[in-house]
């Protein structure tokens, strides 16, 4: 017998997996991004952020709880590729007056990806009629965009000048 | 003899060739997204982005001249981990009604990642005093951020409803 092909619900649930296991992912790469730091700016927004991810945690498993699933996570290499990359970063440049620029490119290509999901599970948990989710979606999603702002402004006040003055 | 630590010059150049090699992976990937979509819109979208991703590699070409050097790409984990989870899309949901809302999120990643790219990409170079590059950076970022839009209004206005109705 054919398997019934996968529906909206059922990617609504596997990309809600992708995001949970980033999410996880971010949380315990924020420490080392915030020790690796040099300005203390960069640092503190590091911190703040890994405060704000574990609430984001905590929404995703409420959103799981909604659609009557178990928080589980899927292993998500966007975002494996994209922490590498971090990685990368601090080993190549530690020392080097342009870390901390590398470091906030690295960050803002993480906060871009849970941007693009967010906006995608927002919209499909409209679509799902899953309001209550959508508006949870909603909250993290305006944390990650002001997250990006943030990271956004301390570039241009200060880490770009340092990097290039150094 | 210790090193000279790297400066924001050189993490310029770095960041030039991941991006330089995320574009040609994307250009190889877009044809093949463009085949596994199911709406003639969709399909005409992945095309469309296919020419203008043709014109961004020129422009990173036009960009390397600027700085004296050859363009030479360099493996982007960030790039091949969403990609292949767009790959990973096509395999899981052929046949599903909701392969199109699939293709379009892993669009979106892509999307938001040459975003935070190039609008890192420009701060650089205005940065470093590359006033032409800068220009060129932000032509790009125009048009990422155009794509973007788009889709997210063909999400809007069919794919999403298709998922779920079908």
């Amino acid at each position: 017998m054919a398997k019934e092909p996968k529906k909206l619900d059922e990617l609504f649930h596997d990309t809600l997996k992708d995001i949970y296991f980033a999410e996880k992912k971010i949380l315990s790469t924020l420490p080392k991004m915030a020790k690796a730091a040099r300005s203390e700016e960069l640092k503190a927004a590091f911190e703040k952020h890994r405060g704000e991810t574990e609430g984001q945690v905590d929404r995703l498993e409420q959103v799981f709880a909604m659609i009557e699933q178990k928080p589980q996570g899927k292993t998500c290499a966007a975002i494996v590729g994209i922490t590498d990359e971090g990685a990368e970063i601090i080993e190549e440049y530690r020392g080097s007056p342009a870390l901390d620029a590398g470091l906030l490119a690295a960050a803002q290509a993480v906060e871009h990806y849970e941007i693009s999901r967010y906006g995608t599970l927002k919209a499909w948990a409209e679509e799902l009629g899953l309001d209550d989710a959508a508006e949870l979606l909603q909250e993290t999603l305006d944390e990650e965009e002001a997250t990006d702002e943030a990271l956004t402004e301390i570039a241009k006040s200060a880490i770009n000048q340092q990097a290039e003055a150094a």
